[in-house]
């Protein structure tokens, strides 16, 4: 490789990236990654270990894991042959994005949103059109998405959004089902926070794929899992792309007992959307802070300070929050994720604190 | 989609794609996916899941868990920015080449080999060019690989070779690494096995991208847990279709774990070959068994039975090893895995009753 450097093999598009990143700082109050603050029990924990020294670690995962896909269709109520497992969903997306996208092909891709369609679908080369959520309430543009997705091979649509937290309007996703050529993900990572999916959808629409993961609501983002549901014939294909052995041991263990004790998770849920509310209508008194309404476990705030300044002003306290300033239309503003009650008013002192000091 | 086959949204590539599969069957002796049959010690598993207890599962792994790759750089001897840690290396093969391979980019792959390579290539729209390996004994044709890494983007390399078992000759690598203006994936995932191992040429060969996996002399393979090493820069491009995330808390704790005692490993690895080597030469006194020189922890057998016949009658005996008869060149060939030495012996009775019969 005379002359040349190590990189310029890399496709053009892949070098123009820049790369998802996250500093990892340790804080008291920690509300930068829209975690459930509420680990899973002891006892369940201790489960699970004994579960997986009972098995050994120097054979492979099982080649299709059907305990835990059965419990998963078990607990969603879709069909075990259109159910795919991943490590975090996020494997997932790779997996059905690769399969779709390729040079000349239109991903569809709502901005704001979860950086790793764009970046995916850069990598794969397709041709990125992004479509501005509404600037006043980050609402979704439906009927942009609807314009551009007519001849979109994939859309995608994280309904509730993150960073925003909002929810596509019902009746928009059969819409856009309806006039694009392509499929549509459909990112349920918060669904639970909102109570509503469109798993109902699936049956009659072969074109949606449902993404889920285990990593906000499940209180597992340290184990990885997550799945996709959509028609066995599409689950097939993105089976093709998928990584034999992609779930360990560990994590089959851990999320079939989870799916066993869907209560739990059901109670965290609870506490959490009781929290969203009372925190957001506490700030709604603060006559310098825009509030956001959320269906999440998070929520936007945006104030007359730099994000930068507020962000740092807060993790002085103890209060670690997510800076989302860099994204598109979202200056002056951070997200802040649903604590414990304790951690909550740990944020809100925090913060009256941050915004008396000018 | 009015019309449509929920499918035909799919790239024709993968359409046409058969699925990496493999079914999961149970055996008294599991010879079948090279997997290390010595366990890690107990004591070494207890404490792994005493510090993943330690730790909260709710919250996320480390965005780059240091001290996993810092163990990695001093286990290796390479440069700890030049690291990149996956779910398996599986999800390194598939970061790496997304990177780099797209619609009208070649990818040169010697035949038979470790599949994924050539299933995700296809995936990505490449345009793949395989090299047979010589048929006489299952060497790599250097010449012919050399020649058509002229003007490829990717030339894969697995030495020791699965499921052949053959390293690539010395000085071969340099060859290709100067002659071919894109990059070399050099699959290191049976080196223990074979003692050798190309990282000496990383250094000055910044088109070099080495691959090693725990699933196999590391005794991890129910883990997923797999290592790339690279120029930081080369790096640095891959990263960013990494996955954020990708290897969770169990497994980072159990390969730190592992890193801490690396003889634990190399006892394994020894006893593992001199059990090939005692079983190889048991085999060569078989007048009706031809039997392949290996490097690794597997090996291949030639019968004039015809290979699912065989593999019948070894698994009716209680023996699972792998057909691999659909390979390119290897009709009436199985891959047996190296066991414990009384499953060997399991595995040498089967093979002599099996081949008694007609």
């Amino acid at each position: 490789m005379p002359g040349q450097s190590p990189s310029d093999v890399i496709k053009p598009e892949v070098r123009q990236l820049s790369a998802y990143t996250l500093k990892h700082i340790k804080a008291d109050v920690k509300l930068d990654q829209n975690e459930n603050p509420y680990e899973l029990p002891q006892e369940l924990k201790e489960e699970v270990t004994r579960r997986v020294l009972a098995r050994p670690w120097g054979r492979y995962p099982e080649f299709v894991p059907h305990s835990t896909t059965q419990a998963l269709a078990r607990y969603s109520g879709w069909r075990e042959d259109g159910i795919l497992i991943g490590n975090g969903s996020n494997e997932l997306i790779m997996a059905g994005l690769s399969v779709i996208l390729g040079k000349g092909r239109k991903a569809v891709i709502p901005q704001p949103t979860f950086t790793l369609y764009k970046l995916l679908s850069s990598v794969f080369e397709a041709q990125v059109t992004t479509v501005p959520l509404n600037a006043s309430d980050f609402t979704f543009n439906v009927d942009e998405i609807e314009a551009t997705a007519k001849d979109a091979a994939v859309t995608v649509i994280c309904s509730p959004n993150n960073p925003t937290g909002g929810l596509l309007p019902a009746g928009s996703l059969e819409r856009i089902l309806k006039v694009t050529p392509g499929v549509v993900f459909l990112d349920e990572a918060y669904h639970e926070f909102s109570g509503q999916t469109a798993l109902t959808l699936l049956p009659s629409n072969p074109n949606l794929i449902v993404l889920r993961t285990f990593s906000k609501a499940m209180s597992m983002a340290g184990l990885r899992f997550g799945y996709l549901m959509a028609h066995p014939e599409v689950a097939r294909e993105i089976h093709k792309a998928k990584l034999p052995y992609n779930v360990n041991v560990f994590t089959l263990a851990a999320a079939e007992a989870v799916l066993e004790r869907p209560n739990l998770v059901k109670e965290a849920v609870q506490r959490l959307i009781a929290e969203r509310e009372r925190v957001l209508a506490e700030l709604r008194t603060r006559p310098d802070v825009e509030v956001f309404d959320s269906c999440t476990n998070f929520f936007l705030i945006r104030t007359m300070k730099r994000a930068r300044d507020l962000f740092e002003a807060l993790y002085d306290r103890g209060v670690l929050v997510r800076d989302v300033s860099s994204y598109p239309m979202l200056e002056r503003t951070l997200r802040v994720s649903v604590g414990k009650p304790e951690e909550n008013n740990r944020f809100l002192s925090a913060l009256d604190r941050a915004l008396e000091t000018k």
